[in-house]
This record gives structure tokens, sequence and C-alpha cells, in this order.
């Protein structure tokens, strides 16, 4: 009853202080801001404990990240042992590690304890190996096995991600039993949503969601009421496959094997759905030409970060400039080619990114398959036909009338045609290739399909105004 | 016990089922699509009932996303009553629609009773008005109620999401009365991870999560160990508002009131995860210049929404033209400059689109606000100048180089520097302001970025050396 009583207060509480804490923009108040400011500054302890303790972890991430960095080493030191460590799970890492390498091991290892095993590991998993193995060394036996065995999984799988608290019941205990273990356990999970059924050698038998156990009579055994497990995770298997499961079979929760099928954790859709949010953002910004940057990152690091992206492209840009460079005798003819090239190159640049970025985001999705890829493929290549031949008439059109010569006209109009429709089918093409190969297409796609959009819009706007006009 | 045992089988048939359907590449295996292909061609309803029948909704989903379109309606057809309508919900508006099109609407009225509300109203919310009423007029009058208040919420709010069946029981019930209620109780929804208290008006008291049910004595009283709500979603709130809510607080699921505060339905994270992948979706598809569109459209419908975003990119390629346009005597002069100015362009525009991706994303996900705005701006600026000087020095060498011609790389490198620092300006400055004036940044922030980069590009550099060699 006791944990009970405490998560209503609690809650209660959040309640309060999330009307308090957030002005209408969803930006942290300032003037709560200023009052913490002010509590920091006079090390008011007694003031910022009892404006802290009521806040959410996400909204003590979101002050801490609204705080400037001194004031964040103040804060966590001043609140001491009533820090609530969670709320550095919601924080940029860049954040998280300056407040965490400020702190002694020692206070490390304490907070830890009192976290899920999702959120220790968590926190863990970015420090230096030296500190890790000090910290895990400070903690109690069970503690220290289940993280240190969370952290040998690898980077990004279930394993690193799942909580390692659960409830595990034998199939031969009945329902009545179960409830009342379950009332009785001071050492259960926070909040759960399925209990697991397990044999004597922990191997993973079935799994009875929480409704179905309210439902059911108190002397049925739990191994009658039991499904089982569809879709227990691999712990080695990649968090963004883990998402994809959930997302298919709506799961709430699900257990996490190792390789001899014994239960060793749980995987929760709260964890998963910021795998969810951290994928499409990746894709995202790696179709935009910036890597795993956060907004806390330096100058340095976001410069030096965002330089191979640029490299790439200047590489390509002067593949493009060597195909101008072809034709230099045409223009110094006719310099309306030099004022209209760069037209039929970027609408071309234009139509291409668009079919990518339906391309990139349907094979992320899984939405563009063998099924499938004839027709879409198809039907760029129409869409990319039509588009060509709507914009040609139009280019053509404006750049006739603007240098009074039809011929130019005609001339920019069929290398429109032509660059549109290449757009088209390298937008879809490159892509699909590059997902064939197993590179990333979302970080590869766009300097590809720029490049040839480039190219082939310079070449064919040049070279047929050289061939028309006989110059070269 | 009877939903138990059903949902028991079925569990297992879709664990079975799961690894018989699809490939290691993730698509639908092809031998279980011609397997499916000829039992439609043979009409043999006793085979496909058999091998569709284990399919969780989102499995047969994908079965009908990858046949033909007269397969996906005669697979409707030969199902008859046993086609799991909640499929439709999982596949493409397009198909759903020439799928649902197709049906009599008594069929859909039939189908319609046996979903979720939620599901039904997915469903129906795309159908024509007068089809929308005549299935509504053939339902149960309390389906028909529930349905009707459903659609009367504005689209993409929390009311047309959430589903309207779940429980609720006044404050003075034991735990033991509540718990004995969810076992005799046929008509509870399918899953539910907790239960809320209402008064006689429906007006909502509060909430118990399930697993809370499970760890009180039956003797306490409901109102004694129920949270206060937080988190209650008003019904009009939009659909990315809530999903934010479920983010922030790690909700499983939330009651969802009316304006007098009266329990009208729940919101549950399976709904929510599917509303934060959309959003995620067309913050990229939008910064990609592409709409609302859909792998299944046709080659028209794609190509004319994809019109508007080439015209706007076409009239500011004319504006860039005829910035070039003021130097064609000097590019007459010097055609090396016609080579070279592609390059200035587009590097900036790489540059630009790099700060404007991490702008638009940080806005999306609010990590960016007044508290970091500042910062953020001067770091992108001090990237800016910093890349600015690196590509300045390296494009510099190569074009003095090429063209044999120090002054050449001197001024190409000095509108570099310019160019990519304005990027970064440009880049950053231009989706904070869009979003000041609440216009979409994901949408316009990508055509105004390479505006600026295309046109300051130009001009430095044309300029620069018309200034440096005399020429106009």
């Amino acid at each position: 009853m006791e944990g009970q009583d405490k998560q209503t207060t609690s809650a209660k509480a959040a309640d309060d202080a999330h009307a308090d804490i957030y002005g209408e923009d969803g930006a942290v108040l300032s003037s709560f801001l200023a009052q913490i400011g002010a509590a920091i500054a006079d090390r008011d302890t007694l003031t910022l404990k009892r404006e802290v303790d009521d806040l959410h972890q996400s909204e003590l991430g979101d002050l801490i990240e609204a705080l400037h960095p001194e004031q964040r080493r103040a804060l966590v030191e001043l609140l001491g042992a009533d820090f609530d460590f969670s709320a550095l799970t919601e924080v940029d890492e860049a954040i998280r590690m300056d407040i965490v390498d400020n702190l002694p091991n020692a206070q490390i290892a304490q907070a830890v304890q009192a976290l899920d095993s999702d959120d220790a590991v968590y926190i863990l998993e970015d420090l230096e190996p030296e500190d890790q193995d000090e910290i895990l060394s400070q903690l109690p036996f069970t503690e220290r096995i289940r993280l240190r065995r969370s952290l040998d999984y690898p980077e990004e799988t279930a394993g690193r991600r799942m909580q390692t608290e659960f409830v595990a019941v034998p199939p031969f205990w009945t329902i009545g039993q179960t409830i009342d273990y379950m009332r009785e356990d001071k050492n259960l999970p926070d909040r759960f949503s399925q209990i697991f059924v397990i044999d004597p050698t922990f191997k993973l038998l079935g799994a009875i969601d929480l409704d179905q156990i309210l439902r059911a009579k108190r002397a049925v055994k739990v191994g009658e009421v039991m499904h089982e497990t569809r879709h227990a995770i691999p712990a080695t298997m990649d968090q963004e496959e883990a998402a994809r499961e959930f997302e298919q079979y709506d799961l709430l929760s699900a257990a996490v094997v190792d390789e001899n099928e014994r239960l060793v954790g749980v995987l929760t859709i709260d964890d998963v759905v910021d795998v969810i949010q951290q994928e499409a953002e990746e894709d995202l910004l790696r179709m935009g030409g910036v890597g795993d940057e956060e907004l806390s990152d330096s100058i340095l690091a976001t410069s030096r970060s965002r330089v191979p992206w640029l490299l790439v492209n200047l590489l390509t840009a002067f593949l493009a400039a060597s195909v101008i460079g072809l034709f230099d005798h045409t223009i110094e003819r006719i310099v309306a080619l030099a004022v209209l090239m760069p037209i039929v190159a970027g609408m071309g640049g234009n139509a291409g990114s668009q079919t990518m970025t339906v391309t990139v985001r349907a094979l992320a999705t899984r939405d563009l398959d063998i099924y499938n890829a004839g027709r879409i493929i198809r039907r760029e290549m129409g869409v990319g036909f039509i588009n060509g031949i709507v914009f040609a008439v139009l280019i053509g059109i404006v750049a006739a009338s603007w240098f009074h010569d039809p011929n130019l006209g005609g001339i920019i109009a069929a290398a429109m045609i032509i660059n549109m429709f290449v757009a088209a089918l390298a937008g879809i093409l490159i892509p699909l290739l590059l997902d064939r190969f197993k590179v990333d297409p979302a970080v590869a796609s766009a300097v590809f399909v720029t490049t040839v959009t480039d190219v082939v819009g310079f070449f064919a706007f040049l070279g047929l105004a050289s061939w028309w006009f006989g110059v070269r």
C-alpha cells in the first residue's frame, strides 16, 4: 500500500507542477527559471528541494536543459541525494556527460541503485570503461551482475534497452497465488503490463497480460491461462528491428531472451517510443547531410562533423563544373546559356529529391518491397515525364521571350524533359540500389541524385545548344 | 474465460503464421503470395479462410498490399464475413478506399460492429458523408451514437483517435467488486491497462493502473487507491500534442474528456505510436518537397501534387538566373566564372540545408526554444564561418590552379566565406521566423534557404569578380 500512496501523491503533485512550469509556447516559464536560478545563486537548498521534488523526470530534464551549464552542476550538487537521476535520461548526451563527469563515482553508484536498470544503463553506457568498472564495483552483487549483463550487449540492441526488473512465476501457481505474491512482494518493478511464466532454469514458457489475470478465476493455474510468447525478442536484436515488432503487433511490452531462450529482461513501449523517435530523426538528419549531432554540441564539434558531407558535395560540384568547362566556347558566344543553365540543373535536383524522399521513407518503413518496386518505378518515370513536359513548356516560353530567341526556348525545353525524366529515375533507382548493397539510402542518396541531375542538366542543355548553334 | 482461450489460440497461431509469411528481407514471401493468388483464382474459399484466419491484422494488411488490386477485391469478397476489417487500418488510404468503395454499405455496417470504435472511425472517416450516414443508420443505437460522436470531432484530434470502449467504476466500489465485475462482464474492451473512476454524471474522478489493482487488498475502496488523472486529454486536442503528452510522461493510455470534463473515451499508446510515426514522416516528406502522398497514388495524382513545389522553385530559379544576367558582360569576358559559379551557390545550399535540417527538427521536438535560440544562432554562425574558411581555402587553391589565375582563386574564396556564413544565418533564422509566424518550417524553409544561398552565392562571386577585374 505504501508504494501506491506515494505514487498517488506524487501523481497529484506532478499534475499541479505541470501547470506551473511550462508557458504557452511549451518552453519552461521564465519566471520559474528565474526562481530556480535565484535559489541556486543563494544556495537555498530548501526551496530547491521543494520546487524540484514535485517535477516529473522529463520536467526536471527540461528544467536542466534550460539552465546555464554552471547552474546545472550547482543544482545537482545542491540537491545531493534528492536529485532524481532518471532526469538525466531526458537530456542531451553532451549535457548528461557534463553533469556526470563532475560527480564523484561513489555518488553515481549511489544514485544508480535507485534507478530502473534501463535508466541506469542509459547513464552508464556513455562513461569511460574505467569509470564504469569503478561504479559497478560499488554496487550490490545482483545489481552489478544485471547491469554488467546489459552493458555487455552491443550498443543499440534490445539487451541495452531492456529493463531487468520483471515479474516471473512458475506455471503451476494459481492466479490467486500470483495475485497474492504481487500484493506482498516489495521488489516489483514500478510499472508493468504483463507477467512472465518460466521454468526452474528461467527458460521462458509464456506470458499473461494483467487484464487477463484480472479476468481469470483465482483457482485457475497460470499455465492454463498463459499464452505462448509470440514476439519474444533476442537480446542481441537491433533496437530498430525490435521497435518494428512493437509497432506491427501493437505490443505494450515484450520478453527479452538470451541465446538459450532464457528470460533476461523486458522491453517496454516507452523505451520503444524513444527508439522510434530517434530512428525517424536519424533518417531526417542524414538526408539533410548531418550526422548524430546534438543541439548542445560545441562549434568545433559541429563544424567538424559537417565537413565530410560538404567535402563529398564539393567533389561532385567540381565534376559538374568540369562538364560546364567542356562547353566554355559555347558559353563565350551565347552568354544566355550561363544565365539559364542553373535553372535546368536546379529543377532536376528538386524533382529528383522529391522522388528520393518518398523512396527513402518507403524503404525505411518497409512499404516499398519487391512487389511494388516495379510499379513505383514506372509511376515515378511517368511523373517525371509529365512534370518534365509541364515545366519544359513553361521554361521554354519564358526563356524564349526573355532572350528573344525561340531556339533557346526549344533547347532549354528539351533539356528540361531529359533532366526531369533522369531525375525521377535517379531518385528511385539510387536509393533502391544503395539499399540492395546494404548502404543506408538516407545517408548517401542525396549526393548521388544531385550529382546526376547537375551533370545531366548541364550536359543536356549545353550539349544541345552547342550542337544546334554549331559552336564548339 | 471464453475470450481468453480465443486470444490464446489466436496468439499461438499468429506466432506460427508470422514465421511463415515473411521472407528474410521483411517482405511477404512470394511462395505464400503465390498460394493465396492461386486460391483466389480458384475461388477456393476454404483454403483462403484457413490461411488468412491465423494472420494478425497487420500481417493481413501486408498481404493485401502485396496483392494486385483485382486480387484484393476478390479476397475480401470471397472471405465475406470472415474478413477481418481491422486489417484495413493497416493499409494505404488509396487501397482502403478502393476496397471499401467496392463493398455494399450493408456489409460495411456489419463489419464495423465487430471492430473497436477507433478502428471503425478510421475506416468510416474517409467515406463520403452520405455513405457514412447510411452505414451508421444500420447500426444499433449505442454504437451509432458512439461512432457519430467520434466522427463529429475534427480530423486529427484525440476525439477521432480515441476508443470509446473502456472500464469505468464508481469510487465507492471495493477493489474486490471491481475485479469481480471485470471477471463477469463480457463487454469489456479487448485490452486495457487502466480503469477509470467516474461519478454518476460520467465526470472523471480518477484512474487506477491494473498493476495497482493487483497489488491492492480486495476490501479497499476504489476511491482510496485511485490517483487523480493527470494528463486527461480534451477530445479536441490535436493528436500531435496528445502524442507529445504520452511521450513526455511515458503514458500507456489516457482518459479523453469532453468540454464538461466527462469521460468519453480512452487514447492508447498503440494509436499514439502511429501518430508519432506519421508526424515524423510528414516532416521528412515536407522537407523533401512532397506533401501527403502515398505509394499507392496514381501517376496523375502524384504529378499534380508535386507541381506546386516545383513551381515555387522555378520562380526562385528565375530570380537566381536574373542575378547572373546582371553580370553577362563579365561572364562573356571571363568564361571561367560561369564554370565556377555553381560551386559557390551549391556549397552554400548544402551548408544552409544542414543548418536548416537541424533547426527544423529541433523546432518539431521542441528542443529549440527561447532559452537556447541565441546560443544556437551563435553556434551556427561560428560553424558557418569556420567551414566557410576551410572550404574557401580548398576551392581557392583548386580554382587558381585550374585556371592558372590566383586572382580567380582569391575571388572565389572570398565569395565562399560570404555565402557559407549567410547560408548558416539563413538556415537557422528562416525556420525560426516561419515558426514565429505560425508557418510550418518543414514546408517552407528549403525554398527560402536555397533562394538566399543561390542569390547571395551568384551575386557575391560575380560581383566581386566584376569589381576586381573592372568589367561591367
